[in-house]
């Protein structure tokens, strides 16, 4: 038992610390190839946010699409592990972390969201499209339940799950019910994480963070080539990090914040930890509730709520600098983040 | 034992979140003191050290001994629930964590070093000393020596204790050189943290960090009333951070950071995990480290090895700017403390 525990904490670390050392490799040669080839946001022209619009012009002519870094040491460790072990097998099927039962799926529908965050980028780039660019929300937003619907299927069809965890209760039986829920989480988290990626350094700082938890569930729950997977992007998104605090050398991109997005959904709903998404994911919870609130006060109530949603510009148009509002959430998604683990061990381990 | 965990856990939380509520009250009142009073840091003019004085000009003229939040609210807290219990026993009796086991050796080595710290920080707001101002560094070491000297003894003598835990190993006999490595400790411990203490956000951030792992082995140790005291100091920190970040609203102060480095050291003799302090303390033991072979290689090599030390102001002078050096030293500062926690936890737990 101690050994094998032991066993994979070195896989784990081996795989992190070659992600870590890979990425912050490729990461200047990511930053010359966007910089080469032109690769700059384009910041949203819109009549209906002028305080988004002020505050934010200085940001053009920053690369985007940073967060390839992440998903491309992803993909090539897994890949390569993947084929080591099919050719030599030993000490490579150790290492490995490509298995149907773990990672298949989430790999998956990572790429998936990869992909599709790309062309959102390219039309964003090209001046595609409303608004300066990119892809309209309700394109992106049929798309990413397409990916949720696929993994609702995979769940609900497949695995047979039907389940959510309520912390101190127990499973509690959705039936059909978990089809919709499942849908509501991955659309949830990828619309969240894309409006928390406004700040030099935000996103990729909460993601971060956020990967603590569920290494250290994946672990709990002895899904060691799930944790090892994490160890993996949170390599990536480190030296990604790195270059993306202000001043950012570049931007994660919609390709990075849709695949982390994605990335946190199917980790609540394949480790049974939904309901714990507010405090593992704190401060994206936080923004698209903003968001959220002023949609339907400026509808309903014809007035806005704040001054500039997602939440973080109303903190710079009040006067913060960006870097404190960056420092203070990193702050508050720490201690939530502890929180949450901590309920977390405390429903679950049976002392 | 689970009644009694979670019952413990509720401690922890309402102190700590007590302390958080209290500490960001007190924090502008603070502000509004230091600025009232005029206590402002002035910057020390050495002409060893030109990049640093080059660097640092603009700092003049913040205030300083903001520190004082953490232990304010830290000591009154503790008196206030001390003296409840006395009077009104009960529930007061549960809340109290001012435990001759646990916790007065600590307080009181705080108390200390708190005070210590204030006459440092007047000597220097005075300009009193050489180098404009404050204690000369042989003082300091001397009053640092006496407060480590009484934990020894105190140690030593009155809890006769001479072990060094060895991670995987397990506890080795030190017998009388236990008191010179304690003192050592110590010494290191508040030299580290005050060498640390140089840009914004970066004690107090590098603090808030390394105070989980001690939250979490106070806990795992049984010294609930140790955990619960460090919550109480951890939402002070938390509100100092707040205003402490670029641009810093004040600084700690020596106050500050000597409170601060003693105890952390007497945490490492107490819970016993002295080999744990350059993964717990990874950024102190790294600037701790370069001040030294920057004084070695002065003295006998007779050039510098870094630019400028404390390392901070190598990166600083390399031209990366303050809150970038900052959030890297918080990330590199996070990456450790996980490791530290977690090999601690490999190697202490029975699995």
């Amino acid at each position: 038992m101690r050994a094998q525990i032991i066993s994979q904490v070195v896989k784990i670390f081996t795989l992190g610390g070659m992600s870590t050392v890979l990425s912050f490799m490729i990461a200047p040669l990511v930053l010359k190839f966007l910089l080469k080839n032109k690769i700059y946001k384009q910041i949203r022209q819109d009549p209906d946010a002028p305080i988004f619009t002020a505050i934010h012009e200085k940001k053009g002519g920053t690369p985007t699409m940073g967060g390839m870094i992440f998903w491309l040491v992803t993909f090539f460790i897994a890949f390569t592990v993947l084929i080591l072990s099919f050719i030599f097998g030993g000490i490579w099927n150790f290492f490995n972390f490509v298995t149907r039962e773990q990672t298949i799926l989430i790999l998956g529908s990572m790429m998936l969201a990869a992909l599709i965050g790309i062309v959102d980028d390219i039309f964003n780039i090209y001046r595609i499209g409303p608004k300066g660019g990119g892809l309209p929300m309700k394109v992106r937003l049929i798309l990413h339940t397409l990916i949720a619907s696929i993994g609702a299927w995979w769940f609900y069809v497949k695995l047979e799950w039907d389940i959510l965890y309520v912390p101190f209760v127990g499973n509690v039986h959705l039936g059909l019910w978990y089809i919709p829920f499942f849908i509501f989480i991955i659309v949830g988290t990828a619309f969240a994480m894309n409006e928390t990626d406004g700040l030099d350094g935000l996103a990729g700082g909460v993601s971060f963070m956020a990967l603590i938890p569920y290494i250290a569930i994946a672990f709990l729950l002895g899904r060691f080539d799930l944790a090892s997977l994490l160890a993996v992007v949170m390599g990536g998104v480190l030296a990604f990090l790195w270059y993306n605090i202000h001043p950012a050398k570049f931007f994660m991109g919609d390709t990075g914040s849709m695949t982390l997005g994605i990335l946190f959904g199917f980790l609540a709903m394949y480790t049974n930890t939904a309901l714990f998404l507010p405090l593992f994911l704190f401060i994206p919870f936080f923004e698209a509730l903003s968001v959220i609130i002023q949609m339907f006060s400026k509808k309903f109530l014809k007035r806005k709520t704040f001054l500039s949603t997602p939440i973080h510009h109303t903190f710079e148009a009040i006067g913060w600098p960006e870097t404190n509002v960056t420092m203070r959430f990193w702050l508050m998604q720490g201690m939530a983040m502890i929180f949450g683990l901590l309920i977390y061990l405390l429903s679950v381990l049976k002392l």
